[in-house]
């Protein structure tokens, strides 16, 4: 985790941050599936590689997963926690394969300090992920509340 | 798995699914969270205690998986592959702590069969996960794209 922690008054609308690359491995592929979205795309390379895709392509919630890791690792918070409120537009455009190295653009797309509660407030960042040919295979819109410096003791 | 299969021209607008029991293990929730959001808030018990929620709370991302495992588990669909194209309004509304126990509802709000490709369509659900309590914990529209009759042989 970086040393660095940010609160809601460092950050302004534009700033971006890099993430990944995330190596995505058969074997993860599968166990997530196994446990979370048992269907043969996921999780049988036999009946996957007759089908549709010609292969295994990993469950869109283990990718929105993985995701979320990096943002704890990458994004420079620090232990400021991250309380995720809402995702909106979510698209899973491109299957991802063993094998695909993924990398992630997040941009700070709003801020909105809280109203009524100063030591907090919402940011909204729109989480880009891109595969190692530059196809973006998924893209959201996080609403995420963030503590400000006075919420730092507050809202652990 | 269900062994009934239900396809496009199945399915109705207002159709509804109850999901469910997902007993919310202690256990469950922090090897999840281990590897895909390791805040202390998810991870440490002791932090957690101390902390604004007054114990650990499970991922919103954990949740959102469980909810597909389910999905797979329940829903009639049977071997019919489910295609996630698009999550919107997806909101974690409340904590989700151990020994909870998640029911889900699950309704068909919109059904689009393609104008293009008449092998296939997408359907939108609108998932809603409440606790033993019955406060709503989580809630998304799901779009899902889906095979016709037609297209049980063209799109596994």
């Amino acid at each position: 985790m970086p040393a660095q922690s940010l609160h809601l008054e460092d950050l302004v609308i534009g700033q971006r941050w890099s993430g990944g690359p995330i190596v995505m491995r058969e074997a993860d592929i599968i166990r997530f599936a196994a446990e979370f979205d048992p269907q043969p795309m996921h999780v049988d390379p036999v009946a996957a590689a007759a089908g549709r895709f010609g292969g295994i392509i990993a469950s869109g919630w283990h990718v929105a997963s993985l995701v979320m890791r990096d943002f704890i690792d990458k994004a420079p918070f620090g232990g400021t926690p991250l309380l995720g409120l809402k995702v909106d537009d979510l698209q899973w455009l491109s299957p991802v394969r063993p094998g695909d190295i993924l990398g992630i653009d997040r941009e700070i797309v709003d801020i909105l300090p809280s109203r009524s509660k100063p030591d907090r407030g919402v940011i909204t960042m729109r989480m880009t992920v891109t595969n190692q040919n530059g196809v973006v295979v998924l893209s959201f819109l996080n609403l995420i509340q963030l503590p400000t410096r006075l919420g730092a003791a507050t809202l652990r």
